[in-house]
C-alpha cells in the first residue's frame, strides 16, 4: 500500500487558486474555520486523501455507513485569482515522518493545481481563557507579513515562542521549498476546549483578505454553547471562596 | 525481510466465497467468534501470515514446539457462493502502519481468491456489564445496512460513536476501494474480560445470515465460566453496604 | 544507510557449524552463557553487526576509544560437525520490526555459513526468587524436544505461559522459514537482577549437549557475589517483623 | 519526500578541513559551545538540512517569518588543514533510526568536503552541580586519545559509564567506517539547566587544540545569569533548616 493515496473525485479547472488549510488541533480552531468556510461558499469536495500516517480508523455515519479517516480537498470557483482550495479533515499525521510526509504530499498535488498562494489556520494555545482572541500571524516572507498586519494581525516577537507545530507550521516551512508564498493564522484560544469563537476571529481576517463576505451566524450559534459553559468557569475562578471547584467541572475535557 | 509473508499450505479452489475475519479486539469478541465458527464448520487452514508488524514472539505448544506468531485463512467449501475463507489470528497489527499494511495485503490476497463480500466480527466496549448483547453494524453500503438489519442487526445513530477501530473497521475502509462489499458486525460487550456470549450473538446473526446451523454449546460453556465471575461483580455492585470492594476482585483482568 | 550492517574481520572456514545465541534479556541470562562460552572456548571474533534498530550509542572503552554498540560473531573449530558459531551483543534490536529484521539477516548470515542446527538462550522469569534453577526448552520439532530431555531439560506443559519474546524466539520461529532445526534453552530466574547461576545452569546442559567441557569458575564467582545481595533479600523476606524493608534494597536494579 | 533533505547555500573550497560538531544535549553544553566558535570565527552558513526526524515544527522569527527547524552547517576559512566544518541545529533525530540516518548522512557529505578530523562537543550529565567542570573525552583511536591528555582532557575509566547517546558519539562510532578520526569532548555539567560555563570548558580545550583565540566574554555572561540561580540553590542545599525547598525553583527547568 501507498504511504498516502489520493482518489481524485472531480478535476476542476481552477485559475491560480488559493490553498486554505484547517486541520484538526489545539481548540480545533483550524479546522471549525475551514470547515465553516467550506460551508458557506458551498465548496465542493474533489479529492480525498487515505494514509497510514492516519489512524487505522473508520467512522460510522448516521446511515450506519463507513468512512475511512482522511483528509478532503473542496473547490470554490471565483474567478481568475480568486478560485479556492480548501482543504480539511479528520485527523493530522499520527508521527513526525507522517507530519512531513503528509505535508509534502499536500504541496506537491496543489503545486499541480496552480497553487501559489497558501493560508493556514490553527489556533494559538494560552493556556488561560481568553475574552477577546487576537489573530496571531506567522509567514513565508516579511513583505506578507506586513500585508497581514493592515488586517489586523499580530506578528508579536517571541510569539509564537515554541514555534508552530504540525501542517499549519509545515507547509510553510516546507512551501518554501516549494516557491510557495504563504501565511499562518492562529487564533487566540484558551486550548482547553473546541473554540468557535477563535475561528471566527481567524475567519474574520481571512475573508477580508480574500474579499468574500460570508455569514458567522453558525459559529456564532456554537460559541454561545461553549460560552455558556466557560462563563461558568470564570464565575468559578472569580469566586474567592471556591478557589479549589475548578476540578467538578469534569465535563470540561 | 519481507514486512508481510503469506505462505501458503494448500491453494483450494473455492467459488464465490465469503470471506469473515474475526482477530483479538475487545472482550476477544471477533476472535471469538471466527474461532467457532471455523472449529464448527470443520474449517481447513490453507495459509499462515507472518509479520514484522506482529509482535517479535513465538508461542510454546503442548509439545514443546514453537510457533511463530500469525494469522491464518481457513477455508470451508459449501458450494458456489457459500464456499467461506475465515480469518482468525493471534494478533493485530501493532502500529496505525502496521495495521493499514495488513488490511491492504489482505484485501490483495482474498480479491485474488474471488471474495466480493466480507464479515468483519469484534466487540462494542460498553464500560459496563451488558446482559443481553445487542449486535450493532456498519457496512459499505446502505442497502447492506438494510439487509442487516432484518437479521436484528442494529444500526444506531452515534453508535459506536468513536468509530470502528483496527482490522473490522480498516478491512471496510480499504475495502471499498477494492469493490468489496462489506459488514462489520459488533457484540455489544463491557470490555472488561473476554466474552463469549458476545461471541455468540454475533454468531446467531451471522449464521443466520450465512444459512448455516452450527451449535453453540461451547461458547455457551465459557460463557457460564465467565457469568460465575460477572455475577459475583453485579452482586457487589448491587450491594450497597459495600460499594468499594470491587477492587478485590483482582483476578479479572 | 543499510538497516542492518555486517562487517566481516575474517572468513574462517567451518564445517557444518553450529550456532549459539545469547543476546541481553530477562537476567541477562543468555548474554552471560554465551559470553562464557565464547571466552572458555577462545573464541575468535570475525563479523560485527551494526544496526539502525540498535540505540544510537557509542560505548567508551578504558582506553578512551569508543565502540559503536553492536552485536559479534565469534567461531570455534572444533572439527566437522562441532565448529561453533556464537553470537553475542550489546543490543537486541529496539523495536519490534527491528527485532524480525535483525532475526532474519542473521538468519540468512548463517544460512550461507552453512548452519543447520541452532541453540539460543535465554531466561526464564518466575517473578520470585529461584534456588535451583530448571532449564525450560522449546523446539522447532517435536524430535529435538525429545532428545533435550534427555539432557534434563524441562518442556512443560503452559510453559513458559506467554511465549518467547525477542531474539531467542524469533530465531527459532523465522528459523523453520529456513531450514533450521533449533532449541531454545531458558533458565529460569527471578528476573530481578543478572543472574550467572541461571546461565550456568542452561550452559550445562548446552555443554552436554555439544560434548565440551568448560570451567564454570567464573560464572560461579559471579553468582556468588550475586548470592550475598539475594540472600540478604531472602532473610528479610523470610522475617514477618519487617514484611516491608525489601523495599530499602535500593542497590538491587 | 526524502528523509533527509540537504539546501546548499554555497560551495566554499575548503582545504583539509577540520568538523566541529555541537547539538542540543545534555545542558545544551554542545550547542551552546559550536555557536559561540561559529560566532566568534564569523562562520559562514552555506548548507541546511531538513530532515522528517526531526519535529513536524516551524520557528517563528522576530520579523514574524518562519524557519523550519534543521541543522545547518558553516565553514570558517583558515588556511590549509585549519578550515572549519561546524554544525549547528535546532535538533537531532527524534528516533534512533533517525539519528543513524542523520550522523550517516552528515559522514557522506563532510567526506565529499574533504573531511578526515572531527570534534564533537557535549555534555556530561553528573546529577549534581559542578563547579569548575572538567573536560571528558572519547576518541576513534587511543593515539588522539593521548593527544587529548595533553590538553588536559581527562580519559577516565569508566567514564562516562553508559557511553554517549546521540550525534556526538554516533559520528564517532560511524565515522571509524568513513575512516574518520574523532574526539568527542564532553563538559560535565549538572544537567540541570543550560550550561554555558561548561561549554567554555569545552571551547577552552578545542580553541587550544585547533590554535585559535576566541573572546569568552558572551559565554561568561550567559554564565553568570545561570550562576545567580544555581548560586540560590546551593544555598537552600546548603542550608540545613530547609531541606526541602528545593522544589519551590520552579523557574529551573
Amino acid at each position: 500500500m501507498e504511504n498516502i493515496v489520493i482518489r481524485y473525485l472531480d478535476h476542476p479547472k481552477l485559475d491560480d487558486p488559493i490553498f486554505v488549510e484547517g486541520l484538526p488541533g489545539i481548540g480545533n480552531v483550524g479546522k471549525l474555520a475551514a470547515e465553516h468556510l467550506k460551508d458557506e461558499l458551498k465548496g465542493v469536495k474533489f479529492a480525498e486523501i487515505f494514509s497510514k500516517y492516519f489512524p487505522p480508523q473508520v467512522l460510522v455515519q448516521d446511515d450506519g455507513q463507513v468512512k475511512l479517516v482522511n483528509n478532503e480537498m473542496h473547490f470554490v470557483q471565483r474567478g481568475p485569482g480568486k478560485d479556492l482550495v480548501i482543504l480539511t479533515g479528520d485527523y493530522q499525521g499520527l508521527t513526525p515522518e507522517g507530519q512531513y510526509e503528509l505535508s509534502d504530499f499536500m504541496l506537491r498535488e496543489i503545486k499541480k493545481l496552480g497553487v501559489r498562494r497558501m493560508y493556514t489556520l490553527g489556533g494559538y494555545g494560552m493556556g488561560r481563557m481568553v475574552t477577546k482572541p487576537r489573530v496571531l500571524g506567522a509567514a513565508t516572507d516579511a513583505e506578507l507579513a506586513k500585508e497581514m498586519e493592515k488586517h489586523g494581525v499580530v506578528f508579536s516577537r517571541g510569539e509564537p515562542g515554541a514555534g508552530i507545530v504540525g501542517a499549519s507550521g509545515l507547509l510553510l516551512g516546507l512551501g518554501r521549498l516549494y516557491d510557495m508564498r504563504a501565511v499562518c493564522l492562529m487564533g487566540e484560544t484558551s486550548g482547553y476546549f473546541v473554540d468557535p469563537k477563535s475561528a471566527q476571529a481567524v475567519l474574520e481576517v481571512l475573508t477580508a483578505v480574500l474579499g468574500v463576505k460570508i455569514s458567522f451566524s453558525e459559529l456564532e450559534n456554537k460559541a454561545k454553547q461553549i460560552d455558556q459553559i466557560t462563563s461558568k468557569l470564570r464565575d468559578i475562578e472569580a469566586s474567592p471562596e471556591m478557589p479549589d471547584k475548578r476540578e467538578d467541572l469534569g465535563y470540561i475535557g
